[in-house]
């Protein structure tokens, strides 16, 4: 598939170079169309591998993941416009986190209110679906890295575009994937992150995830 | 041990039969001394349970179990009484649930800030340990009835208080107890609510846990 990954940091790497091992045809965005780390990672890629504007890369994506920083998010996306991104699968895997006031970080939006659903209201036309925020970038892709099956959540309001990541997903290795229902269901993903970043520090490694047990 | 069980809801009650089951001397405190709930659990148990005001449990008790909604802990500790919670372990299982705003319910108190510091500040001699609100009453005395291990967190500012309580958990059949910090990370373990209501909803059981796989 044609898929864009706007943003060109560790998820928006991790992400893009796992696609491409998967043999999508990805184009990395970034807010200038020769942005050197993407040029770096294209150079590191099978062909088919491609750069641009957020723009740039939206236009020609079936689906386009966002893996920017969560308070640039809807910059970013209001950059790959609005056109752009109508009837596309936008995965969401961004987590609102606020470090202006230290560490560990708090959250900008959460409890009556979450990032996935500001970027479903910003961009009505776009299914968003939010997903894989409650690992970091490496188990995201590799969640056999732990020693246990991991769960995966996902939620959005268009069942047809879960059914589409849901099998990106699998191909990623994950076999739990959990449908947690509409995109409001992204206030309780979102809030996994007080206590990823507690566990993070009591635990030394952020190679861990979560097991929903029943 | 002697144990004083704050509250006589469907927590309160699970967590008092447990501790009774395990030879412990319950306490079971309400606001009257005379609480027909508190009477009925009482009747129903071995020789050595019984029931009296949130002061007089608390007066007799080494441990203190806060059992009461979230909304109302801070009340039924001030009837406890400061000088009955004094250098005691008090441990608190409560979730601040705000239910005015319809279901599901949102927090009224999170991101930085949570009910587990606000308890510790309002009461700055008392020991409290912050653990168990990330499961359901049944799970919480009965970790076992899930199709696999279960991790419970606890954190609280005294390393002598949380051995304790770890104890405590190991004989309710928690394996998996993980230390995170200070009361600090109470923020984290009660951020889990929101996802544990989503994933109530989506599953139809409130027989599940969490496990931190690593």
């Amino acid at each position: 598939m044609k898929i864009a990954v706007l943003g060109t940091g560790m998820v928006g790497e991790s992400i893009a170079t796992k696609l491409a091992a998967l043999g999508h045809e990805v184009c990395m965005g970034a807010r200038s169309a020769t942005n050197e780390k993407a040029a770096d990672w294209v150079a590191r890629q099978p062909k088919g591998a491609s750069q641009g504007t957020f723009a740039e890369a939206a236009r020609h994506a079936e689906i386009v993941f966002i893996c920017t920083r969560g308070d640039v998010t809807l910059d970013a996306l209001n950059l790959a416009g609005r056109d752009n991104l109508a009837g596309k699968v936008l995965v969401d895997i961004a987590n609102p986190l606020d470090f202006s006031k230290g560490m560990p970080p708090t959250l900008f939006v959460s409890n009556d209110d979450s990032l996935g659903e500001r970027i479903q209201r910003a961009f009505p036309d776009a299914q968003v679906v939010k997903t894989l925020n409650i690992v970091n970038a490496d188990v995201m892709v590799n969640p056999g890295q732990v020693s246990g099956e991991l769960s995966m959540f996902l939620c959005g309001n268009v069942a047809e575009a879960k059914a589409k990541i849901r099998q990106l997903l699998e191909s990623f290795g994950w076999k739990d994937v959990l449908d947690l229902g509409d995109i409001s269901a992204a206030r309780g993903m979102e809030s996994v992150l007080p206590i990823w970043l507690r566990l993070w520090q009591a635990l030394g490694t952020a190679s861990f995830g979560f097991k929903v047990v029943r």
